[in-house]
């Protein structure tokens, strides 16, 4: 399994908006059957600050999600939402339990 | 709910050791009534370097993890592991689903 965290810094007008089409790419994100994990978190003492947590089971089911229309979505709406160029470090995953899907 | 995302950098002689006793908080914790994830990540480009990703109910939560045999034990026998400090950074969940408990 591998995870990528991605640090994003947005601007401050435009947090809800990041909320709003990161919520939408957590939903179809979820509905892949290679993810694991998408978990977004805002920073409470600087609400700017943002990060994913992605878990897929393999490279393919990461390669997967960069073709899918939630994908592209996002990456297309929050582009002018950006206040610096968002960064992402991979890990590959030691112990992490698998739940089972839910019908969401 | 609360996100912590843990950086640590091991000594290289120590990789090993510091996988066996981060499994065994990961299934400590996982047994917690508001431990909701406890992952463990390793970097391939740099095995030295390890993330734990944990996501708690509420602080209340958090400060129950500190007071666990498993994150004392973790705590004490990583220790001299260490090849530098660890950072942590604290973040709110915005979008997470919860899984059911597994039975492990």
């Amino acid at each position: 399994m591998i995870a990528n965290i991605v640090s994003v810094h947005v601007k401050e007008e435009n947090i809800n908006d990041f909320k709003i089409a990161s919520t939408a790419n957590h939903l179809g994100t979820r509905k892949e059957a290679g993810n694991v994990r998408f978990d977004v978190l805002q920073s409470k003492e600087d609400p700017t600050r943002f990060t994913l947590y992605e878990v897929f089971m393999t490279q393919e089911d990461v390669d997967f999600h960069k073709t899918t229309e939630h994908y592209k979505t996002w990456r297309d709406t929050v582009a002018p939402y950006m206040a610096e160029p968002r960064s992402a470090v991979t890990r590959e995953i030691i112990c992490c339990d698998v739940p089972e899907k839910s019908a969401d």
